[in-house]
């Protein structure tokens, strides 16, 4: 049976400052990318997300940042390879600690932002971060953003990696992402096609028609979308129909 | 036989910023509280903290602190309970990634400075961390630095908690300890008589001349001490004269 | 002819995370309570902030905090006074180049939080505070939140104080405020009335009926609360019926 | 009479943490950058520094950073124009107020680190800097590190810029500088030599024999060079027998 992850940025809220609607969209989805601390989150929003996580039996993932709160990890930085491992090893190690708490472990690993980007740029530093993950826990999946990323986990035999596809975005015809600045509702029918249509074929249409290839079996949604929770209805009531199951990272490796 | 533990606290330099003389000292220890990047540390100390104390197979442990780089950990803070459990787990998480990595585990959890204050003054604040402790990894050892917190650890059946004492600083007759300003080079021949002392008597000689019970297992030495290392030479050779062991804390418990 | 000061706290938000309705507050307010990127703000916040006050002709003052974004400095720290008066200064310096670049001064300072609980707890601090706001600029005006700082800023015969009083919560007869959890809306016709028993008597009734004196020249307004605009208009256009001016602290010592 | 400024960077201790040896250096320099709790730096040592400076009455200079003190604001970030001179500002400001409580006023503005390498690779960047520089005083000077800076300095009639040169250590032919893994100690009559050199005719000697056109009217000396303090007094020396007069940089505008 074909099955699909659905996956999503968690926990990104610090101290006083809120932002996302964790509760309302960790029913739907099957693996939580949560903020480490860096560009993002703290210990309490870590522990609370992961407690969220765990009540909807959501795989737990580190989303490891920058450490730049200021530019939420979105500002790439001349960082060595090295450093970047070290960042991601931290924060990932910090979350193990709040999953073990609630019985769980940590189940992936996936960058954020800028350091998503440095890795996608330089195959050393995304081979420094996948060794290390390695070293540390076996099991962990490691979701991968772009191909250039992809491509360098294929170098790891032991490490299990999985590529995400976007469905609230568009792609242009080099499979890039078209970002917007205002962020506008999506069509949930539209949205639910891409979702079947990667599933079970592998392809999403381009923003010009190009069919693009998009070996995806799991999908990113934007938790903080304007009709995020509508999106994801849809997306559950169309892969229903289609007989696509709804799986954890680590039940499709 | 007899044997005791000694523990350093490590890994407090962060960034360019170079404290401590870790590399000297490493050799001499069996135990190392190693700073978790709040009040001291970062994650690339972090790591190459562990690479040592695994290369002279000490034992690795978690130095937590409260988040306020800027005053050394050294200021309590209005945090509650559940804040300061959740600052323990982060770091303790953290450093675990680190040891992993160097086929080693977390032996023991210790806090540092104004963090330690708190939970000494606050029995509510040590049971959330214990309790934490516990639930995260049952095998860690709890290094209490005063009565108060060891007899909150007595509370917890699972935990295995070692108390320990001081032997380059003076203790009042009340068993507090009396903090120097400058620190001053200490007598290696005083410092080595009062851990054998400890090791085959639990106790210690006041700075009255009164005779204290001092029922500690491990012995804390400021690695930062004008003579440190002359100090633990000392120590060691005196420890071998009277046939006491050196031990790490999960070989006491 | 009588005037009161309406004051806000603004520029709260942080990075990618907003908080407040500063843009809808500003055209309202008289004096601003900018924060200073130690529990609040960053320096691109302060800069959009100052613009948004000068534009609307808003007093532009400092609003510091102890040093703690992640508990949004509302938990007193062990810090000494010479410790809190020099993040005081270096957050009033920093506002002040934002003001400069906008042909601005900064007009008064007003401590946040857990901060201004500790002046009001500490003669020492408060003193400390004080002293050093005076020697940086003898023009700038000390906010008072409560009794215990406005009569130590009493000893100062060059700094010019302005208690403020609260409107949109309620004191008790001890003239404590009541915070609530939950803040609900308020009711615009009754804290209109108060802010006009305030202007023109100087009393504000506590929540069982007695009487208080409250010699306020100024109005704090909770711009997050949840009709913050409603009542802020409803306070207008009553202090226009009463004949009471609305007026920046500069204009009022 | 001809004369030359003496520039270092101080204040960079940070906490509990000590770098450099202002109290050494500082009698013999005239103008201090004093670091603004970015890269390095916090309130209290700023105070310190501050007051150490006025004591000696060398020049107060903002030593601005980028918010990285992980890296020592050592590397390159991918922030805007506008971010960068919203750092300097916030910092710059921060300083003015330490120096008004010490009776003094802020001399001049020099970039630390990567900052420093963005500006010079980025004339946007470097405008942006300047231009809010002289909008918040006029009289502040610009130090410029490099050609390229320089040249962006001289687009702004208003701003007083000067050029720094370095003898402790080496120049390539094409005017960049030798950086150096281990810090030796260098030759202190090489260096006077080199500080009259520049003083009379402004040229240096690069490490292949060109003479190269330095027209530099401050040196910079590393304070944390191992015979730092060496290097001042043979300076002084030999500027003094050569009737070059060592002065501040507002006096060499």
């Amino acid at each position: 049976m074909v099955a699909i992850d659905l996956n999503c940025d968690m926990g990104e809220s610090f101290g006083n400052y809120t932002m996302g609607r964790d509760a309302e969209v960790m029913p739907y989805i099957t693996s939580a990318n949560i903020a480490g601390g860096y560009h993002a989150g703290d210990p309490h929003v870590m522990r609370e997300t992961v407690a969220l996580a765990a009540e909807h039996d959501v795989g737990i993932g580190i989303h490891p940042g920058l450490p730049d709160k200021m530019g939420f990890g979105r500002r790439t930085m001349d960082a060595t390879p090295e450093e970047v491992r070290d960042y991601v090893l931290y924060q990932l190690g910090a979350l193990t600690a709040f999953a073990k708490r609630h019985g769980a472990e940590v189940q992936h690993v996936k960058p954020h932002g800028a350091m998503y980007s440095m890795l996608s740029e330089s195959p050393d530093h995304a081979r420094a971060v996948m060794e290390a993950v390695l070293e540390v826990d076996p099991s962990l999946v490691y979701l991968a953003t772009d191909m250039n990323i992809y491509e360098v986990a294929q170098e790891f035999d032991a490490l299990d990696a999985v590529f995400e596809g976007y469905v609230d975005l568009d792609y242009n015809a080099d499979r890039t992402l078209i970002v917007e600045k205002e962020v506008a509702p999506k069509d949930p029918d539209l949205v639910a096609d891409r979702v079947v249509n990667i599933a079970n074929h592998g392809e999403i249409e381009a923003v010009d028609g190009t069919t693009l290839d998009l070996p995806a079996e799991s999908i990113c949604i934007h938790g903080d979308g304007p009709n995020a929770v509508e999106l994801l209805e849809a997306i559950h009531d169309r892969l229903d129909e289609e007989n696509v199951d709804i799986a954890r990272l680590d039940e499709l490796v």
